[in-house]
């Protein structure tokens, strides 16, 4: 596999760098190839903005259709269109971060808002003119893991967990950006407790990645609906016998 | 009252300028004083690192425990000191922010990375040493409220909603973040349709902005379950007879 790691913490001396360095050593003794983004060493612009496309500053900026319009021009900017290339490359995409306030470091948000932009991840529609979003897209063919570590202890990100299910809380990114765009998601391995890891949880993190990259080809991923084909209505709200009753996010999956 | 207004859109000539610009009008009409943070226009720093505090690179940096020792020397980054010194003036804090891939913008997510540090809006503890969150903490006494546009149409943002509802979309800000911090947090007015919004759209938008900003002193926030004495036990884990066989995001609301 061609696996792009993409590397959102501040302090490779940590152990979210010490499971990156672990990882791609796993991943390379499989025979697969690893690149990596990693954003603070790259110094990661992580704003979108005018500066993202050719911009006349006379005109109002609409983000979605200029950086589409760029990306067909070849005015998109140098290191978003260096992303795009990686992605390219990459079937497999693994994003590694430490969970911030419930979500991305800004950095690592701010990879999406300007490398995912409109007409390569979202907006992208097929021949006859209908969106393809939701188990099929731009990225579609890749496959997707999301590792993170959390301060939090486990059951508090668990189920009824005071933090919210760690798998609702990442919605936004594993259902609503990942498969989004049309990639197959993995369940994503949370590393809970990091604040207060010693050297025997650093090495029970780390055996943990091991097997989620082993299985990393073949794991079956997370079974969201898609948006065609998968029981939503022309308003795009799941029809009434599919999880009837029910209005949380595991309707989305079957 | 004092509002600060977080805004973060690229664009002043924008659905989302126009709001803002009409917002403040209002509250400024109704006698509320009002202060901008324009993250854009302030070029805001979204990324955290070793350069918001006095940081000896010899050493591994831990973040958390850094920008606390930093905030309590006073050697923490002015530009988030600025941050810390509005919101202590202010008692109400409203975020602004286009909906991009489901989430905050990153410059406004990184406002969050950067000025919610450690010891001042999580790590926080009363005298007997317990933590103070998730209805309680450094944050005690704002209220906050989320004003946020997204080129969804409402059906897909709504209860069975192909992107999943919005107030679970949100519930890491809303809840992982204001709520974690001890806020009364207002239901978000989530604008949809937002990049087909004509004239009419617009003016129905800035109605809907009024009625929340006239309402923002007495609204009812969103019932959330405080972690003390709101029945988690003491592995943060809702107890079994409240909301009982549901695993939901809403069982976290009374």
């Amino acid at each position: 596999m061609n696996v792009l790691w993409v590397f959102a913490h501040p302090e490779p001396r940590s152990l979210n760098g010490a499971l990156r360095d672990h990882g791609t050593a796993t991943l390379r003794r499989h025979g697969h190839r690893v690149r990596h983004s990693d954003l603070y060493a790259m110094r990661w612009n992580p704003v979108a903005g005018p500066a993202d496309v050719a911009h006349d500053p006379r005109e109002p900026l609409r983000l979605g259709p200029a950086t589409e319009h760029a990306r067909a021009t070849g005015a998109l900017a140098p290191d978003i269109r260096a992303e795009h290339a990686k992605l390219d490359w990459a079937d497999t995409l693994i994003l590694q971060f430490p969970l911030w306030w419930h979500g991305m470091p800004a950095i690592l948000k701010g990879w999406f808002d300007r490398v995912f932009v409109q007409g390569y991840a979202f907006g992208v529609h097929d021949a006859e003119g209908r969106a393809r979003r939701y188990g099929d897209g731009g990225l579609t063919g890749h496959r997707a893991l999301v590792v993170t570590t959390a301060g939090a202890r486990a059951t508090g990100l668990g189920p009824r967990g005071v933090h919210g299910d760690a798998e609702d809380v990442l919605f936004p990114l594993l259902h609503g950006t990942l498969f989004y765009s049309g990639m197959d998601v993995l369940p994503p391995l949370v590393i809970t407790g990091a604040d207060r890891a010693g050297p025997a949880e650093h090495a029970r993190a780390a055996a943990r990645l091991d097997d989620r990259l082993t299985a990393l080809p073949t794991a079956a991923p997370i079974p969201y609906r898609p948006e065609r084909g998968g029981g939503y209505d022309d308003d795009l709200v799941l029809r009434p016998d599919l999880a009837p009753g029910r209005t949380d996010l595991a309707v989305h999956r079957t």
